[in-house]
């Protein structure tokens, strides 16, 4: 039975994990639509089998596509994956998936959040949403699991939680206009508290350029542990992305977390960032609300964009000169994961994202 | 994980229960279609929450809904009733979900039949059928199960096991031209006990007049307990099904079950047959490969399609003078179950079928 409650997760004593702590499974979507995906989706489909193969190693992997998709995505995805029917307007399950909660009794919920995609009608990458938006409660349905409805425009790729109280987001995202401007920044505070069970929210002012998610954090930091970060870097000068990386850095630097304790921060290089050729711009539909890929468009690539399973870590790399150093402080950073590098993830960044965006993990809660 | 099995049942020591034998849950459909369900199907949809609200005291429900109807289902069924999303063509689950099958370790896998909506394009009652034929699929790749596909043509609403062996079917529906004539009746018998887990198959020529879908038998007998059936019965000769009963009776009291059990059977009284009103027919979409229900049109009703749950007998009633004494009996035959009555069930019969028709219960294997 998945029940709608009305208080919040911080009234329950629940609280949102820290992305490294233990999983139950993993939800992804699956690409399809033909004027997001370029080729009607088919050289995405290929690198999302990957990254779901990759990840089914460490925890179960639910993949939910839609009626039309659902013998395709069955057909090429490995049987040990479960595919379940789903109807969505696109495939971030990061996003407009629901994020779990959990309490110390191992007890599982989940926060659904009000999905807009991205801006709604003020910026948005697609219109409808309203798809996505019933994602987190089909979800909780399936399990059985009950529910938060939070008020808040937001998705989890804009929000990182360490899972002891603090949160790390970007202004740019959730004080955003076409999100929670109107709620003034205090409350907006108070609400990613409650829903998630935290107590203070770092703010960052900027996510990294060429995102079209208006700043979400997960292509910039991530928390590895409490009080412990990942940080995407560059010492060179001249990149677009300097000045926003050292304005963090200089930020995560001089704050604290909720436990009072200094943030360390390791540093990710970052690869180029992503341009669309000729060829890949003609592969998609035009329609009207779709946010436009022309050729020459940019989109922000990044190593911080994982995804972190029980065993594993599944990493995009792009044929880029930082895939191996990258990879290299990841599994120093995790020294018991395996480091899976997921080749040519150049075909999901094409969507928007990349393979945190695609991913939902269902905590486990503490073994009780 | 849900694995393709390319064995069968029989083989590999699995059997289909009694339906008298322990559930873990039951599923169902969720009536939309505009041409089947007069009204868009909102006074069937009534009913059908009675339906589920009542089987729920007895074990955890499913209803699956498509895209479109996802929220009002959800909206109408009570909380503790798991909506989850599936599109389909129609709402008999009982006919196009999967079978399950037990062994005696208490796994449980299912049989995925081959269906073609009663008939396909010789009488079948509508087109297409091809999102039926994935429920079965579907239901397993839930519920992590593995799966049997069966290349016989049918719907488990066509066959009754006593889950010790023995099938209760007719030719009418399982020998029609329209379904697996050609493979001639001893290679549908080997099929039958294949994919059932059974040793021996017990023919009646044919189900009641005024069935839409070629005689199943979940109209006329089912068993209640190994060697023993109830069977629908009038005994007024005039009556146009009573050479219907009078020949399945005297089949069923010369014959013995898979153990060399004599057969006790109870009869059951039945309601008078349905007649569709203008007022009714009326509230019909017309559509080009539909079965069309005109006023005047008939469709045989009976008690003997009710739901046994673990602790429920769920029993149509036609506002009909055999109301009462039909619960009477079934009271009498399970005197550990709760008999509901649901009222009104006019409204799924105008459908086709009843509560039998649109359940499909999901065994639990014996107790490990």
């Amino acid at each position: 039975m998945s029940r709608t409650l009305n208080s919040t997760p911080r009234l329950d004593g629940f609280r949102m994990p820290g992305e490294f702590e233990a999983k139950k499974g993993c939800w992804l979507g699956w690409p399809e639509r033909s004027d997001v995906w370029r080729n009607g989706g088919k050289p995405a489909q290929k690198i999302w089998v990957n990254i779901c193969t990759a990840i089914a190693q460490s925890e179960p992997v639910t993949v939910c596509a839609s009626a039309q998709q659902y013998e395709n995505a069955r057909a090429m995805l490995p049987e040990n994956i479960r595919v379940v029917e789903m109807s969505t307007n696109d495939a971030w399950f990061r996003d407009s998936g629901c994020a779990f909660v959990v309490n110390d009794r191992g007890d599982v919920r989940g926060t659904d959040w009000t999905f807009n995609a991205y801006g709604g009608l003020d910026g948005g990458l697609y219109f409808p949403w309203d798809k996505d938006d019933k994602i987190a409660q089909k979800m909780l349905e399936l399990e059985g699991l009950d529910r938060y409805r939070s008020p808040l425009i937001a998705e989890m790729g804009g929000i990182q939680c360490d899972g002891q109280g603090t949160i790390l987001t970007t202004e740019q995202c959730l004080l955003n206009k076409n999100r929670n401007a109107h709620l003034g920044k205090e409350k907006v505070e108070e609400l990613l508290c409650d829903y998630l069970g935290a107590e203070k929210v770092i703010w960052l002012p900027r996510g990294c350029k060429f995102d079209e998610t208006d700043g979400h954090i997960d292509d910039l930091a991530c928390w590895v542990a409490p009080g412990e970060l990942l940080l995407q870097w560059t010492d060179d000068e001249t990149d677009p992305q300097y000045e926003i990386y050292q304005e963090a850095f200089k930020i995560l630097s001089n704050t604290t977390d909720a436990q009072g304790r200094k943030i360390i921060i390791h540093k990710l290089p970052q690869p180029a960032a992503l341009e669309w050729t000729n060829e890949e711009a003609a592969g998609l539909d035009a329609v009207v609300g779709t946010h436009e890929r022309l050729a020459g468009t940019k989109i922000c690539a990044s190593y911080i964009n994982y995804y972190i399973g029980n065993s594993v870590v599944v990493v995009p790399s792009y044929d880029d000169p930082m895939d191996k150093p990258a990879q290299e402080i990841l599994q120093k950073v995790f020294p018991n994961h395996q480091v899976i590098s997921i080749n040519n993830a150049r075909e999901i960044l094409l969507g928007g994202g990349n393979v945190a965006c695609i991913t939902q993990p269902q905590y486990a809660g503490p073994a009780q």
